[in-house]
């Protein structure tokens, strides 16, 4: 991570406080999706207690990223709202930003791999945003996205190492402890660990005898690592069907917050993964992306045990079509 | 519809008040799960304002069909749970009645074709009922039905002549009313008028400017046809991928409240069903089985004019299996 954007992010104030996350969840209350907690009775056994799901799949995008976008573009000034942003993705927070900058009245950059699906790429333009694509083996995308942001005075939206961003991300689990009695135990989906660093801010804030659990693959458990490094530990690009936690350092701003508020980290492997798809879809009715199910997956492998105990597991996307939903059950 | 047991089942009250709809709601209030109203903001374009889902698919065993067969059984004298039930079915309200009666703490025979799925057989036996299977083509089940409940002293739970299960139906439009600000218009899936029947009595008693559309498949217009004719007409068993809404007649007990409160039947096709359940799947994130597509198919359609007015589609089912689903859409 010696990128200088990754330098500049740093640079802005790295605390996430429990007000952020108010302010945040105002911001979007009036655009996000106060998505449903569902229970589901079929997980239930495997934790010796009851089970929710905080249902980030059905957010506005199909993922909980439309969260932490939409609060970074609305904290935005005038004049940088007026010149424009810049993120790169071809996932879940390309639509994000694409669908914020659209709300918010600004323009949005996507910085995109040349042979990302022509279907993402057509997503994100259907959705108002500009796309520039790269080569993945020839060029750098930090160079490339600095030197946009830089000849056309861009703000970068990062996709979660940034204050807003992380802060957006937490409303998830504020409002989830709004929706019902705060569970016992909260079990996140884990990446770069937006998601479970704005969990850890609620937690830390309100909800201390929470237990808060994150997931990530076997194949790319750097957080798990990096905690018992006690440091960020980079790890090889993990092959797994989970891809929207394929990177390979944990963030410079989520990992001191999951490092502090985390009570443990499971991992799960692919089959653990699609046997929680086909159950979502089978059971729940709902449309999983492979990282939208860790947090099931885990539960279902029977890595979290919460006996006469209340577990909510965060569903954290959708986004993936039909024919590879059924190439990837038709294996299970 | 001249079996003993319809003669029987139309012998009870035939009134369904927004009482008894109330003690339905009070009785599933436990039980069922508070489905969530979420906004569909693809489909607002074609009615000129707002869409809102209310997903029933999202109910406890997949379907709405769970509030009236609870509430039936919820209604039983000791006597009667101590007996045990009855119902012929070997779709959705198989699934609810097996499941209610676990509930209730009484015992569910369901008698199913011998020629249905494997999978629905083992579903309803896995849910603690027991199954007797008949030969479709050389035996009435009508008679069958009978015959076994008179044997055993069972009570029959038909899935849609009952006033118990009628108000239990119409539970999900109390809740939706109460969820949000009442919609402007309605849209509800029909086959035999179960759900829609429920819906009208609870816009007669409380919502009387609330507009109320009944969707039906082209195939399986018999409320159509029916509402023309001023009685109930029978038609051909309708071939269509809408399995959920086969039924050749309209209910006894439905058909008048549908002729008294409902303003409109529209018709749509099983493409407009299959666009829809694609719309449900890539956009809502929600796994919707061709009947329960029918309100949505209808917007999509265009046959919803509701322009800056808020509309609310009833999404009824979500009982399908990824191959079954996914061999309709490919041909989208």
């Amino acid at each position: 991570m010696n990128s200088p954007l990754q330098t500049d992010t740093t640079a802005v104030a790295t605390d996430v406080t429990i007000d952020h996350v108010r302010a945040a969840a105002a911001r979007l209350a009036s655009v996000a999706v106060r998505t449903p907690v569902l229970p589901a009775p079929s997980l239930a056994a495997r934790t010796g207690g009851q089970v929710m799901l905080k249902c980030e799949n059905l957010q506005r995008t199909g993922s909980f990223k439309f969260r932490g976008a939409y609060n970074a573009l609305a904290c935005l000034t005038a004049d940088q709202r007026a010149a424009g942003v810049i993120a790169f993705s071809s996932g879940n927070h390309a639509l994000a930003v694409a669908t914020a900058a659209g709300l918010t009245g600004t323009t949005a950059l996507v910085v995109m791999p040349a042979d990302a699906p022509g279907a993402k790429h057509a997503a994100v333009t259907g959705l108002g945003a500009r796309v520039v694509t790269f080569d993945r083996y020839r060029e750098d995308r930090f160079a490339l996205t600095e030197r946009l942001a830089t000849e056309h005075g861009l703000t970068l939206i990062p996709p979660y190492d940034h204050p807003d961003v992380i802060a957006g991300a937490a409303t998830t689990t504020l409002e989830l402890t709004d929706q019902s009695d705060p569970p016992d135990v909260l079990v996140v989906p884990l990446g770069a660990g937006g998601q479970l660093a704005g969990a850890a801010v609620v937690r830390a804030a309100l909800h201390p005898e929470l237990r808060l659990i994150g997931v990530e693959t076997a194949a790319g458990d750097k957080n798990r690592r990096s905690l018992q490094a006690g440091h960020r530990v980079r790890i090889p690009v993990p092959r797994t069907i989970a891809d929207g936690v394929t990177g390979e350092i944990p963030g410079e701003l989520t990992f001191p917050l999951i490092q502090r508020h985390v009570d443990d980290i499971v991992v799960v492997d692919d089959s653990d993964i699609t046997v929680a798809m086909a159950t979502l879809f089978d059971e729940c009715k709902l449309v999983v992306e492979p990282s939208g199910a860790l947090a099931v997956a885990a539960i279902q492998a029977g890595h979290v045990n919460a006996p006469a105990q209340r577990t909510a597991a965060v569903i954290s996307g959708g986004n993936i079509d039909l024919p590879r939903l059924e190439t990837l059950l038709r294996q299970t």
